[in-house]
């Protein structure tokens, strides 16, 4: 039986559902001879590791009530201490016991951190594991998204570093990347809808609705963030589309991208609220996406939100599509992924799906664990 | 600088081309730490192999003249070896030194046996190269459609086989596949359009023109196998429909999977030349395919040639699907697949692409060998 211990980051609905995905697939695993060994987790707060983390993790019934505290009850960490099993730290101790078990486990065993936070924090720790011989799986785009002094720091061994749900969720985005990079199939261009929220507002408003309208059904479907702006500024899709491209070559930083924001500057969570922007801001915006949707059906078009990565140019906001492509046909939430390459010229690879969801996104966090599996012992 | 030996099997288009790619490739992998060292090389009639290939491969300049050789000259191998630095052995000795080199690299280094022939003879020294220690890698659907016995054999040891294009050429359908399985997520179906001819052929049914016409178009364009009868009759999706269900764990054969052909019988190739059948036989089915495309058309579906995969059920034959559905929505030659799982379940996984050619098909078996690097010292 093959042991891969692991620490998560990040216990929010992602991390949850992760650890509740390792928990009903142990006997799977088990009968392809692994065992995934959760040695410790670690919220904003503080970072619980198992007792016998050298040898054993948290068993199930243990990993299942964490989740439970954390997702239900929406406790802290902390409160684990009381039923025994394990050792609680504090920040900003947690960082340095994190490294004291990479620092053990790295030369020995092997460890995978996982990230499934949000957060710009990780960085630090997840660079210093690294060096220490150990694995790294993210579902956080931030420390995949600053520096290119981080991002080549993370990728020193890139066979230790996977990051599938970074862009597109659980659709194996990377997973494909990577194999047509691998094989030398020059890549000559990408484009995607990456957003599921501005996929579905794109594809609402080319049935005419207006955008208000549209951004208003899609938060009260649970589409967007609490504040749409979030969604409509296309800060996230630069941050997939900057993943993409430095994959692919590209030496940039998000400044280099250009990026379309849906709603203008005056309009931002610096000036008006967010309940302000929906009752007043919003509908100012309505006719110009009209008018913009109508030149473009005139052209036998559509627009998408996508990004566009190709030679040294890299861009995120609105363009015309042809109707009858893969882009154009897109209705509703699904993200969807254009890959132009020698093998693909023609005709794209198209990769279409579901590119948001806990569920998701945890399953693609876990294939890359299991993914990792030849590199412990 | 990780070293992995490989012998290769079948140096027809995509043998040739796999040989170019490793050789364009050389600079690209040596850059990630990678070197691939083609040690022998073997065609129906014999094998070379390297004079040192304990320590090192062929040189390029001897790859590119092997392909030379084998597509332009259309020479056997054994023209080798007035080339030096190779010895060349007939068949059936070539069988045994096979695996005396497996028998050598399989306990030190590791070795990957390379199937991009078309026989059903390659699955004996596959069989016995897994017990040696050795990978393998495939583009031959035979060896996995072959008994049951054969198929648990070669996943004795999983993660040592790759078979990416054995099912959709280059397109990452078996990598996705691997993914969710191995995150827990269950697969409810799969349906799949995995004949780049077929799918040319119903697109072009559907626009009402003559299925003769159509496959004479498509035969004289080289979609088609020299006899058009062996894309019609299906048997080749059915290879692949039977690969895909076995990954499930459909303990199945190729008898179990209902195949329509799309000629009677009485058009077989053992009634009718080729010849004979497109001239006359072929005609006498237009009137019944045009039917059912009209019959489909008045529900809103079109006809597509697909498997289908789901519970205990595995077909591959003609089915009517919702017009705006991903098949719906094929034209052309590419090949699409949807799997739905939980994750996937109320829009499916969608993977859509070019499923034929000697290039993509030679890039997916590179990418699988360059994904079993972990594996090697």
């Amino acid at each position: 039986m093959k042991s891969i211990p692991l620490i998560l980051m990040g216990v929010g609905g992602v991390g949850c559902h992760l650890l509740q995905h390792i928990v009903s697939c142990r006997s799977l695993h088990s009968q392809q001879g692994l065992c995934l060994r959760v040695a410790g987790v670690r919220d904003s707060k503080s970072l619980v590791i198992a007792e016998d983390l050298l040898n054993k993790g948290f068993d199930d019934s243990f990993l299942l009530e964490l989740c439970r505290i954390k997702s239900a009850a929406g406790l802290s960490l902390s409160k684990l201490g009381d039923f025994g099993e394990c050792r609680v730290f504090e920040h900003p101790e947690s960082q340095g016991k994190i490294l004291d078990i990479a620092s053990q486990l790295g030369k020995t065993t092997g460890l995978v951190l996982v990230d499934c936070s949000a957060s710009s924090d990780t960085v630090e720790v997840l660079k210093q594991v690294v060096d220490l011989g150990c694995c790294v799986v993210m579902a956080n785009k931030k420390p995949l998204t600053s520096s290119m002094e981080d991002f080549e720091k993370l990728f020193t061994y890139p066979r230790r570093i996977r990051h599938e749900s970074t862009v597109g969720a659980g659709l194996p985005v990377i997973a494909s990347l990577n194999r047509i990079i691998s094989s030398g199939d020059p890549v000559n261009g990408i484009i995607g809808s990456l957003s599921g929220t501005l996929g579905y507002v794109m594809s609402e408003v080319e049935d005419g609705k207006p955008l208000s309208q549209v951004v208003k059904a899609a938060k009260s479907l649970g589409y967007t963030e609490p504040d749409p702006r979030d969604d409509l500024g296309g800060t996230d899709v630069a941050r997939k589309a900057l993943i993409l491209a430095r994959l692919l070559g590209h030496r940039i930083n998000m400044d280099n991208i250009q990026i379309e924001s849906l709603y203008p500057k005056e309009m931002g969570p610096d000036i008006m609220t967010v309940e302000y922007f929906l009752g007043h801001g919003l509908s100012l915006l309505d006719k110009d996406i009209q008018e913009r949707v109508e030149k473009a059906a005139l052209n036998g078009n559509v627009l998408r939100y996508v990004c566009v990565i190709e030679d040294s140019r890299c861009e995120v906001g609105i363009q015309e599509l042809p109707k009858n492509s893969p882009l154009g046909r897109l209705r509703g939430s699904d993200n969807v992924l254009e890959i132009y390459t020698r093998c693909y010229s023609d005709q794209p690879l198209v990769i279409q799906g579901a590119g948001a969801g806990n569920d998701t996104t945890a399953a693609g966090v876990l294939a890359d664990i299991v993914d990792l599996q030849d590199l412990f012992p």
